[in-house]
């Protein structure tokens, strides 16, 4: 019997780990991306578009290549809290309660890192420019059509792993021969990306935040990179985006006048007009699989709007859960009999927390651009991050189990966040009830006094 | 000028009913369909589907080609309401409080008919065996493949009107240049078809209601043919078709005892094993448009679980609302300034009513099989009834406002039916404690009876 041929489509971060990851277990791999090899191309190093990575995404590389991790954590950014910039002052506001940290990492940077980790296995073979055409499952087998030559490669494939994004190309093969339940939502918000240079050699502002400009409808936000630029970008309604360059400028000076100075205004007018404004959309499908012949992970089955710094982490996690079910169902690629029941597995058990992170990520966005901003907010996250120093593990801050937490599953995130939040609520309101009597009362006896006559 | 040239694909029911509206109003119209031309089959017309047709669909089809309108009123048959059989016992709950009816129609014949009367027009042309391949909406350009020839075929459209249903390929074509929303579901539960012959040549039930045999869970169906036969259809959960023929034989002797024998036990046996199990979905999409180049209609848009029977009744609607809009904008196959104009208006004002039907069509499930039983509905129903009758056009039941008007917007059905059903609801209940008051009353009399000693 000739080798299991794994088939990877899709070379970005999922694709790569996920070569990475087969090739540990001794499968064959071959990854085909329509795309140049990003490791060959100017273009791809020059956007540097940053990533958060978070407990999700390192609990999984390192279970699947501990020695990458500790070379991406000595390479990131460690960011250490939201700084929220509103009337021209800073407030640091903390992630983690112990110090813990989100990593701000360059995307070109690490998927280049872990096409060379792949690349570095005798059973990994990487084919660029090959766009996936067709797969006819049943009979282990996928076209691809070379950009090259113009021409149809056909290529035995007895696992096809569908890593090709939001608009995956295998997702649609997929669907052909399973019944499957699909969602896509473009939400009425925009982005674009900006950016802040380095000032005399230094970072403009501090580099261990991620800093958020909330303005209730839009935000501004900004990561920082290595070369002590930021990363920024702009999240808004899309009619935002129909103004003039010049109607931007004056728009930032109205709005960001402390980050229209970092941005630059011949930059923002020159960025205004030249780059893209992207659409933020939300995609999910269920189920993930079909038979033992089929399964897509990444962004394919849950790409999600950017606000919790999960769409990559949440991917990499996919890859850890998929290696979990495939060793307790013994399969190996000498034994793949069980395949089908460990995909099987996968597609129910995943599905609660894919649209559980999806759901955060959305509600995220309000968060950042909204609700950072408000006194109860603040009040509530005083409390909540008191509860969870004085009762550990038994009281842990939403944020917290999204980003520091890879043993609390999304879907638990969000019941487990349900009860802390009628807690919390229930606590405020009994809080402001007393303060409300108390209130009364005085007003009440003042009320009396100025009847009497008597005035302060 | 050359003259405008409109391409329909999917000579469907909608698309036919389309290249007629669209030669009407003086367009150039050419149909293309994946499909053999259905008059030239002996296939399409020995399989016997039937569609109730009724407001909207009679509406649509009198607003556009008035001489069809009676003949296919003349050729259809009635159905003043639907039969429950429970029990053994038949139960016939009328439609129409004004004995309207719903009308049986042979699927197959109407397409047939539709194609004939658009093949009746100079204007239009016919192009089956020719499946769409890809459009270049901004250069007016779509592409066929004919089947025949295997070769591509390139056809001018000035504009692309996709009708070619739930898996609509020009949707797909219009996504790459169009941001959109999707959502594809497939419920848990599937259906096959059956059929009950003639029986000496009569009608084994009453061939003016539609049949149902409500069994909360599933539900069997049956509706008139011409031809004396009815044709069943067995809604259920998926699992339940897990069944060999020899156990689905004991499960319907067990739960449809009186309908058995109509159907045959050879047959159902025949049939379990040969027929194909089908998949009940719902797709919706939006916006329905692109610029003034591409207008989806019908399933495309709407594809629906069949339980209010509106799938092609809202099809041929969207060609009213459609024509409505096209006339207000004033826009001729002379003068389609407009027309993007008059296709936006159809994306917005057409998005409530199409969610509205998706959501009626789902709750009508549950209705059919189970709530029809309940006598707590019943009672509701009469009340529904009676206030129908009294206070006409302010106070209509649903199922009226669904299936017998076509003035009534779906999402108004909706919004009427919420203030209606608070209505009913309060009745009841004030009903249920005056009741409940002169129970208690009576018992508490009773108690005092049997306290003091004396004794019925």
């Amino acid at each position: 019997m000739s080798d299991f041929q794994v088939v990877v489509v899709g070379a970005g971060l999922v694709g790569a780990l996920a070569a990475i990851s087969f090739a540990k277990q001794g499968y064959s791999v071959s990854v085909y991306d329509v795309r140049k090899d990003p490791r060959k191309t100017e273009n791809a190093q020059g956007r540097s578009i940053n990533l958060a990575v978070s407990a999700r995404g390192l609990g999984a590389i390192k279970s699947i290549d501990a020695s990458y991790h500790d070379k991406l954590v000595a390479r990131s950014i460690p960011m250490k809290g939201r700084m929220i910039h509103v009337d021209g002052k800073e407030d640091s506001q903390l992630y983690g309660l112990f110090g813990e940290c989100i990593h701000s990492i360059d995307r070109s940077q690490l998927n280049i890192d872990l096409l060379d980790e792949a690349d570095g296995y005798d059973k990994v073979s990487l084919h660029f420019e090959h766009k996936f055409a067709s797969a006819d499952f049943d009979n282990h087998k996928a076209v691809f059509t070379s950009k090259a030559s113009n021409t149809d490669v056909p290529v035995h494939a007895d696992l096809l792993v569908g890593c090709d994004g939001a608009y995956s190309a295998v997702r649609s093969a997929m669907m052909r021969v399973q019944k499957m339940n699909l969602r896509q939502e473009y939400i009425e918000h925009e982005y674009l990306e900006l950016s802040m240079p380095a000032k005399n050699d230094d970072y403009q502002l501090s580099p261990h935040h991620l800093h958020i400009w909330p303005r209730q409808e839009f935000m501004l936000i900004a990561l920082p990179n290595p070369d002590k630029s930021f990363t920024s970008t702009l999240f808004a309604p899309t009619h935002l985006f129909k103004k003039t360059p010049d109607e931007a400028v004056a728009f930032f000076r109205d709005v960001f006048p402390d980050a229209l100075p970092k941005i630059g205004e011949d930059r923002l007018r020159e960025v205004w007009q030249k780059n893209p404004v992207a659409p933020l959309i939300q995609v999910t499908c269920a189920p993930y699989h079909y038979k033992d012949r089929c399964i897509l992970l990444g962004d394919a089955t849950h790409a999600m709007v950017p606000f919790y710094g999960q769409g990559m982490n949440c991917g990499f996690e996919d890859l850890r859960v998929l290696n979990t079910l495939l060793e307790q169902h013994k399969v190996t690629p000498q034994a793949t009999w069980e395949l089908g029941a460990a995909l099987e597995a996968y597609s129910a058990g995943r599905k609660d927390d894919l649209s559980a992170i999806l759901k955060l990520a959305m509600g995220n966005y309000i968060e950042m651009r909204s609700s950072v901003t408000s006194r109860l907010y603040l009040a509530r996250r005083h409390l909540d991050g008191l509860f969870g120093r004085l009762f550990k593990d038994s009281w842990v801050p939403m944020y917290s189990m999204v980003s520091f937490r890879d043993d609390i599953r999304y879907s638990d995130v969000i019941r487990r966040q349900a009860r802390q939040s009628k807690i919390l609520e229930a606590l405020l309101v009994s809080a402001g009830g007393v303060l409300g009597l108390s209130l009364a009362t005085s007003l009440l006896y003042r009320a009396g006094r100025v009847i009497e006559g008597v005035t302060d």
